[in-house]
């Protein structure tokens, strides 16, 4: 890190800074400028001892250097990642949609769903059987009951399954069920103990970002993961939140490249959580791929106007299989497969 | 709520609506304009039955008119509501300043920022012993251990205690240790799971707003606890997420007016995590009971630069005590005491 | 528009309002649900009415129904709008790229820019006399010199110019100098003074977003343009203000398939501007295109390094004609030409 | 400014960048770290400079030491700046309240607005005739005429008047009715030109901050007018815009304690288009005052309900006179006088 001494900053203060330093176990390296001393620090540092030396009272501001991510930064491999979702790859030439309903409803929609799914030419399958909804009155998922549902539909066409984990408690029943890819959402991005559990089994997670998360915070969630054993992480872009009411949510596009160029981990996105309404799903799904995106996560249901929540984003099986036809020639254009 | 028909819509289609409306248990106004036919449903109706309506190819938009929260919603209960706190009032005509460090570091640090907060004339000690950090690498908090250090010095000075739960898990450890406040952080004031387990106690519950949660928002929230069946929920506004990087985050004022218009419960405002500078926090502090905020959660060390966490944001004693002389003034200005 | 009655007007209230309503012109059709009224608003309104009506005690909330602009909207204009520049089509099945430098600097660097765009297969060319630029202490452009420069440039390659206009006064320089498109930038999308000026005339107009801009103020500007007279308007997204601090700004790619049915009127979209880095063109340009934009406004300089301005967003070049390949492949994925 | 390297940049990178330096008329200071070197930059470079330096391959990042703001700064003019318009003092002990509708509507209006203002004790007044509005159908202000009716109406009440200049062509009409201050609406903060023209007068400019202006933006616009040679500015905060929609605009309160810090300027607050709503005035007017403005911005109407415009914002003569009793009390724990 840097420190930018204040421009009038006595000899005395600049003393009491490096003894700071030192007291911290890192080293201080001296510039004295016309106006201002800086005062660049060797060694690793951390947030706290940013925080403590800014507050200092001769200390105008503190420059981090270094990047806090270690594991899941391509500087510390540079070779993309491919996640193998049962024999399923995730991160590499071919793309993947994964595909499903909001909620898992009843054992005949998750079977219609799971058709479809197949049908339009995806390979994995989502789901909710525990949803977080933002008022208490409303559908707050099947919790265990709707992941049988899940998992027997899914078994009938051989899809591997994606669902929603969102209490620590109930990760036994999700190793139980042999879910595929657990995901973190939005709300829980920074649930740090969510995270640590998920990081000590071997289980792909998909890791939504945080309503208003910055990439970076995102990437140190990310690590907290692979900090605690699992380096099997795909982030998961679905639009974050922003002044515009005319959608949704703002899919942020930049995210892509920005993440593929900082670490090695597979990036999918969720066009239908971005936009909130079915008709933008594939302008988005397609810049989505054209971007460099790994997958897709859509959210389809069988007859979308029954659909038990987020009735307006679902894809009917007609509108999934015309996704999949247009993608496939951008995915072409991409150099890529879908 | 109000559903408005596209310019083109059919008389079949407005059919269609209406038998959807009577399908979900409502009733249907219709009320044919100029232009568009506008229908008007009566009867409740939620979250889902609106994205439902919505999905409809022949809707425009669905305008919900209902407030989504009830119970904690001031016209279900239009007295003020006063939480006790171990004998001590928060939401009445005295003001509550709420101080202690970051993180709970030692039992003498522990010591020492009891008796500052105690001279300073606050009645309520705060302290992390579980501290959700960004990253990783940062200090996580001393966990259970934390709690007792906590415990026992804020017990010589007789100050009940405001502390942090992340994990369903330690909520045990809370009830144990009788922490007299439960504090539900930043990013965790959208995971339900927890919100629940909390609501099923009666100990006084301080919400914090969710980065970038919206009013409506964090008061569903605060619905989900009460619910469950506490109804004692303060919230903290603790700054937003903005464009602005001068602040750590930017203190949302108004919320405080709003709130106490739109519910019954009280609102406090913690300055030192809006701000992210100590420099800050007396200015955000007379502005917040100016407002009409009920309380402050103020951040203070007995030497803030020794801090392991947050330490540029933390008061020192001199300086807290500073502050609550200040804030007399601004309190009595408000017909109120501190 | 519809008027929501708080739950305890009294019926004096509810003739009050109405006889507001009609006092501006307007007429009311009273709907009484069990908990409120709810007035429906027959006739136009504008938003000064919507003020007027919440501005009453009794009023809940007044919201509006119609969309407030006409001639840009495609309901009122349901065929798409190609505009015409010297004979070069924006809007239709072929893709423009518009490229040149951020600012005009010398008659070399333009002869050389103008040589790359056209060799790079661009068919119109931007750059900067007058310069809008955040300290008043940085380059602010040639002014009318920098317009000659652009124009001889320009003329050399058969060019069409864009260039941008911040003053009204600067118009009889830009008509003089046979501006073929002028741009409206960021920070003067509601100078409305300039707009109803540049209405005034038949030049095509580029009018970017600004910086914290919703789609429907934004179309409202266009709608100023239009109201003086001229149709010829291009909506160019270039990335709006948000929380992310990584990049320049956020592009949003919603607004892209938004536009398109909102407003009969072609849309582009400026990268260099969203991203902020050269090396983050190609995959938001990519994006672009597969999200349906009609063309890009791309900066390049004969020798990015060497740029007086946004240097690390200008491509090369090499760079400039390696995008115009990629590009080519995406525009054929959205059976479109470039 | 500083130059962080690549970690993968060789020393022919670092005597590149040296050389560009050097080429740039500024030093190099080299500092080679264990990781990466760093380059300080001595001298005071400007934007481009950065954005140059930035554009290099080897180059990792750049960051600005020094203040890009001069003039306004207070580190270049330590001492409070109080303005003095038609002898009543800005920025001084005395609190300012600034009052009066929004739409300068007709004599018989402006007198009655101009005696409620008095009469509630305000100071000067505010008014537009020329009238910033989203929609070209809106009501766009009586231009010359409403300067007119304003400075009569006022005259008979011996106040200053405020208002809003959109147009450079309209600035002689300005100086012929002698407006006392010059308001620079949101929309035009970065209009450069304006800014320029009302540089070369010597009339106190209220500027307000852009809708989603950093501050450090907002300083480099009066850095602008402070350029062109007048120092009369002063700065007001009216909110910015943001995710939330429960009131117009989200108040930065946090802007009034940093703005007094880095300039010597007068800051004043705008609670009416903040809130967007009468009833939240107050408690944002008491709130700025505690945070230490100098003074506010209040629209009134002596018939708010029959306002042309903004009507569900303005005081009536009643709500003026109670809210300046309140802010009495606020001012004095203050220290102030209103």
């Amino acid at each position: 890190m840097i420190i930018t001494m204040k421009t009038n900053a006595s000899e005395h203060d600049i003393n009491n800074v490096v003894d700071k330093i030192n007291t911290l176990g890192l080293k201080a390296h001296i510039s004295a400028g016309t106006q201002r001393t800086i005062i660049g620090v060797i060694g690793e540092g951390n947030h706290d001892h940013q925080h403590t030396l800014r507050s200092m009272a001769s200390v105008e501001n503190v420059i981090p250097i270094a990047k806090p991510y270690k594991i899941v930064a391509r500087t510390s491999h540079p070779q993309t990642t491919i996640i193998d979702i049962k024999g399923i790859p995730l991160g590499g030439e071919q793309i993947q949609v994964i595909s499903g309903p909001c909620s898992v409803e009843t054992p005949e929609q998750m079977t219609a769903s799971a058709d479809a799914v197949k049908e339009a030419g995806c390979r994995l399958m989502r789901g909710g059987a525990y949803k977080p909804r933002t008022s208490p009155y409303s559908f707050q998922g099947h919790g265990v009951d709707g992941l049988k549902m899940f998992r027997d539909a899914a078994n009938q066409y051989g899809l591997p399954i994606v669902t929603e984990l969102m209490d620590v408690r109930e990760l036994d029943n999700f190793m139980k069920h042999n879910v595929d890819v657990i995901q973190i959402g939005t709300r829980n991005m920074q649930n740090f103990d969510l995270l640590k559990e998920v990081g000590k089994t071997k289980v792909p997670v998909i890791l939504k970002r945080g309503i208003a998360a910055t990439v970076k915070e995102w990437i140190l969630a990310a690590e907290y993961i692979a900090a605690s054993g699992n380096h099997n992480i795909i982030f998961c872009e679905r639009g974050v939140r922003s002044f515009e009411t005319a959608y949704r949510n703002m899919l942020d596009i930049t995210a892509i490249p920005y993440l593929k160029q900082e670490t090695h981990l597979p990036v999918i996105v969720d066009p239908s959580h971005a936009g909130g309404y079915a008709w933008m799903v594939p302008a988005l799904s397609r810049a989505a791929i054209a971007a460099g995106a790994d997958g897709l996560l859509v959210e389809s249901h069988p007859i979308p106007n029954e659909a038990w929540s987020d009735a307006e984003q679902a894809l009917s099986p007609a509108e999934l299989s015309q996704l999949m036809q247009e993608l496939s020639a951008v995915a072409q254009a991409m150099g890529r497969t879908i």
